[in-house]
């Protein structure tokens, strides 16, 4: 069976797949919503391909959806039919953490339940998510979609977006600091967006001279190539904040360097066993490599309010659901601008 | 030529080295220093031995210095002679960048003066360190010795002292947080007695069963060996911060699960290229590694009056000048507890 097999299984089409997904029941604090558009996030492929051996099939990706409410549950006052809402990665946790308390659900103590395959009471034992037609979500993660935002372009805020957002507030990102975006891929393209309207002055960190050009009409304010031994030595003690949205394992301590005394680099991209760590440039400037997960839930509907009002989307290749395999086959070789999102109304 | 004909060089004993070292002249904004106390920290070891490829013989080490006043450039107004007073490593720095004017002179941009093997105005073209009956020091980096404390047991305080109560107090160490000190030799002792004295929960963390009495007489709440898989588990995301001041490579990433959400580990102990980083522990919890180093002047005379007031000294070993070798050696072997202190009387 193909992997395409697995995660659109969804469609009914028995000719895909041998599985019969049986989807949640709306239950009395559930929304229902009618999927128009899903982003496809590389952490899609790792499960899809089971790269980080998690995966339980058969799976079901997607985690950045814009819809239309379709049903509601008995307990839902908040929310009309016909509304166009949005769900990101994080789709349950326990509500009564000290982490769930202060809007840090993506940091549950219990552990957060995804959007797709965590174990969950949907039918199958698991949750399935975004590349779907439809999909009932807990109330309580469900965000409302800003008005005058292209919902295509919107859905790769609810992870890319917000994966960004969250760090860039949480270290107090504004006007007269200098910013590092490092990494312009999916999350990078938004990084850069986002510190831009906050008022930072924004600096693409890339090893690529190609990417010059897109990361200024982007918003960054310059262009640092990583490869350059004396651009980087010029710059050495100059970062407010350093994001570091790299999707692989790398050498973070070739970036250490750039940051200020008492700064922070924060990794979003690159989950798992990484370089040798050398201490040196974190001692000798107390400075820290820190970590950033999604975001929370408040959190999550703040930054598409932000992006509303600073009209921020996006970059975008809309696709069709028959073309997955091939949209995975372009993001494993970086060739896409900068993030492909599904058409659901092609899932038949 | 043996080490100890390096270091001991500034006795102007011919029979035992055959240089014949000049010391820097008493200027307008010096004091000499009588010499009574300087405590043996590892770091003199690694320039004593070169092991860190930066040492310009002939070295004189030494960086934990308690004596009295013996002599005051005609700028300087506030100290007089017969005072005792106390010095640490930084011995120098610009005094006007950023890092300067915020009182981190470790921090300084232009890079500190260390009171030893850095180049200096001292006759040599290099600072000579505290394994001398005499020194003298900028005014600026001179420390006012607080009276009730015996001056043998604050040696230490200088270095080991200083390089653990600046993160406990950077990182907001206080009543009802639980601090784990990891690794109990000469900074972790410190460190424990400081952390409690904060009023901090305080954690000893060592793979040695046999250290768990000795962490108890020096202030630790409780002790948590770091090789007792089920002990660890338990005490997940119970950590509000973590000193780790083990001296040498090893996997960091053991100690981060230890850590609650938004919690730091910083480093101490060991400065260099350790273990290779895993970014799972930072991204899902939103934990930060930093590092520290020594601490500002301020600081530092902050920290002598916190140690007055609450009685702190370093538990120690005084050895004469000639018995340097062998501490050398016992400290490598980690026997000693916790430092070593030379009597400068010894030196003739």
């Amino acid at each position: 069976m193909s992997l395409i097999s697995c995660y659109a299984a969804q469609s009914a089409t028995a000719a895909l797949s041998p599985y019969k997904i049986e989807r949640r029941k709306l239950g009395e604090n559930d929304i229902q919503i009618s999927i128009e558009f899903c982003g496809v996030c590389h952490t899609d492929i790792h499960f899809a391909k089971n790269e980080w051996g998690q995966t339980h099939y058969p799976v079901v990706p997607g985690h950045e959806i814009v819809g239309i409410v379709a049903a509601l549950g008995t307990n839902v006052q908040k929310l009309k039919i016909g509304q166009r809402v949005a769900a990101g990665y994080i789709a349950g946790s326990c509500q009564i953490c000290s982490s769930c308390k202060a809007g840090l659900e993506q940091y549950c103590l219990q552990g957060f339940t995804a959007i797709f395959n965590s174990p969950a009471n949907d039918l199958g034992g698991f949750t399935y998510g975004g590349y779907s037609k439809s999909i009932v979500i807990d109330k309580n993660f469900v965000l409302l979609a800003p008005t005058g935002l292209d919902p295509a372009g919107m859905a790769p805020l609810l992870c890319a977006g917000l994966t960004t957002y969250s760090p860039l507030k949480h270290w107090g990102v504004k006007p007269g600091m200098t910013v590092g975006i490092i990494g312009l891929g999916g999350l990078g393209h938004l990084a850069v967006k986002l510190s831009h309207a906050m008022g930072a002055k924004t600096v693409m960190i890339t090893t690529s001279k190609g990417k010059a050009a897109d990361a200024s009409r982007l918003g960054a304010d310059e262009v640092l190539i990583s490869t350059d031994v004396a651009a980087m030595k010029a710059m050495e003690n100059q970062f407010d904040f350093l994001l570091n949205t790299i999707p692989s394992p790398h050498d973070y301590n070739h970036y250490m360097g750039l940051l200020k005394v008492d700064s922070t680099m924060c990794i979003v991209g690159s989950i798992g066993p990484t370089s040798e760590l050398n201490t040196e440039a974190l001692v000798y400037k107390r400075r820290s490599i820190s970590g950033s997960f999604a975001g929370g839930i408040r959190e999550a509907q703040e930054m598409l309010y932000f992006c509303a009002k600073h009209q921020i989307v996006s970059d975008i290749e809309i696709i069709k659901m028959d073309q997955i395999n091939e949209a995975f086959q372009r993001i494993q070789k970086n060739d896409v601008k900068y993030r492909f999102v599904i058409d659901m109304r092609s899932l038949s």
